[in-house]
């Protein structure tokens, strides 16, 4: 088995996590959570997102959340960015980077943001052109990699066409998304499979939400196909918006825990990790949906 | 990846799982766990234990459970027998089956059973001698095989020296189980290639808790590997003794997904078991330890 020898874990808790979350988090406590991630050794935080508050209210506070975090060296905090409008605020309150997204469901789309996938991708041409001139890297989601709510499975070559020509359009990473959780060992493999064929590994991130379970395994089984940039959320925070009471992203502390026993260095302190899952865990007054989170807390003697 | 075409899941929910539950099961109730998880396609299920009900309180009714159940041909009724005395219940009470067990950690054959593991190795000799003369067949256990809660890690050569002595004693398959979830995809790995020199691969068996939730990891580590019998307990079944609040036993829902999503056969009708596993929860009054079960009812429109 040929696993990595780093990983770079790629911590969506305070966007993809809490936008799913019911309960409003103050901007505050958001500033809190992103600090002691990134104290906890987190070199990447997907910090807010640029949107209208009527979709996501739980990110309209992003640029008090971005103008008011301690911005640490080293750390790249960004923001994820639907349209010109979110990138031009996104710039404006000193976001490090953005990320844009298609879908690699048609269904999806359309249902999602009401246009073709071609469409989706055109729109972020002028993020693409005015990125360039700022300096700033974009990085790129193809949400439904192996399944979609409304199409079923997903062909593996129409990831990798979506994967290619997010590449193509200049973005530096693409963060294949199992938006679902429905894949398993082998669909994840066959996807990966077929967009190596069209983006190089090394280009190549996973983002698995553990819906039925399968995310740690998923992301073993991209390990060993030489991914080595893995999306995950502190806390598993985020629910499923497609199966209400079902689970959301991985857990950063299963994937750190994981990779701690490989062998295989994150950079990341399990412990401060794991204190910052507690705290945004007790705001939202809920254990956290780590296990590795709960054994732990469990454990503790104080 | 070599996979094998076809699993055996051997249920432990009903012995494993509820044992380390609290609230005291009605015999009615485990009767018809058992009878409901035969119904999906369990092959295999460890139905009770015949140990003093002093220890083991929710285990006292083993008899009337085993004597309630409606025994489905080609189903396994199998139950573990801690001493002669519980071996002679069993033999009385119907079972098809019984299992011993050993730890590859002195400190927890001490701590849990006040002796070696070759002094407790010894005590199943009068068993595995009349298991013979009645044509029982017995499994053999071997818990902390990569971690101890005194010990902490467990030389992968110990664990191999355990489950061979087992499998000379006259066990037909021997479990390796991770008592205490703690076992990543390495020390797994390193575990079963040491056990592998000294017991075949076919006669092999895992036994994961989900503690830290690297379960089903090491499951599709130890299939990779040649192993094709796997333990798990419905609805996740089971508390970790060892750290309060923490899970248990892998649970099976998650394992027939994986399997079902990698081609692997099990036999086991996968909405069945959910509803096995939805049956004993609401007993229970909570949730399954299940990402699948939970999914799968979430979507539920009924």
């Amino acid at each position: 088995m040929n696993l990595p020898k780093k990983v770079k874990i790629v911590e969506v808790g305070p966007r993809d996590g809490l936008q799913n979350e019911k309960q409003f988090i103050e901007s505050a406590d958001k500033i809190a959570l992103i600090n002691q991630l990134s104290d906890a050794g987190l070199s990447y935080v997907e910090s807010g997102s640029f949107v209208s508050p009527k979709w996501v209210p739980q990110m309209a506070t992003s640029t008090d959340v971005f103008t008011g975090i301690n911005k640490k060296s080293g750390v790249t905090y960004a923001a994820l960015t639907p349209n010109m409008k979110g990138f031009e605020a996104a710039i404006a309150a000193g976001v490090d980077e953005v990320a844009i997204f298609g879908a690699a469901s048609e269904s999806f789309s359309q249902k999602n943001i009401n246009c073709s996938i071609d469409e989706s991708l055109e729109r972020f041409a002028p993020i693409m052109a005015t990125a360039k001139t700022h300096g700033i890297n974009v990085r790129g989601y193809v949400s439904c990699v192996v399944g979609c709510p409304y199409d079923g499975e997903i062909a593996p070559e129409k990831v990798a066409d979506v994967a290619e020509k997010l590449l193509k359009m200049g973005c530096y990473e693409i963060s294949l998304g199992d938006t679902i959780g429905v894949g398993t060992a082998a669909s994840v493999q066959k996807m990966l499979q077929a967009v190596g064929t069209k983006v190089p590994v090394e280009k190549l991130a996973v983002h698995f939400h553990d819906t039925y379970g399968q995310a740690l395994t998923n992301i073993y089984t991209a390990l060993s196909m030489g991914v080595s940039v893995v999306d995950s959320a502190v806390a598993g925070l985020g629910g499923c918006p497609y199966a209400k009471g079902a689970s959301g992203n991985v857990a950063t502390e299963d994937v750190v825990y994981m990779l701690n026993g490989l062998g295989i260095d994150s950079g990341i302190d399990l412990d401060k990790l794991l204190k910052a899952g507690w705290f945004i865990s007790d705001i939202l007054g809920r254990a956290p949906v780590s296990k590795v989170s709960n054994a732990f807390r469990a454990q503790r003697v104080d």
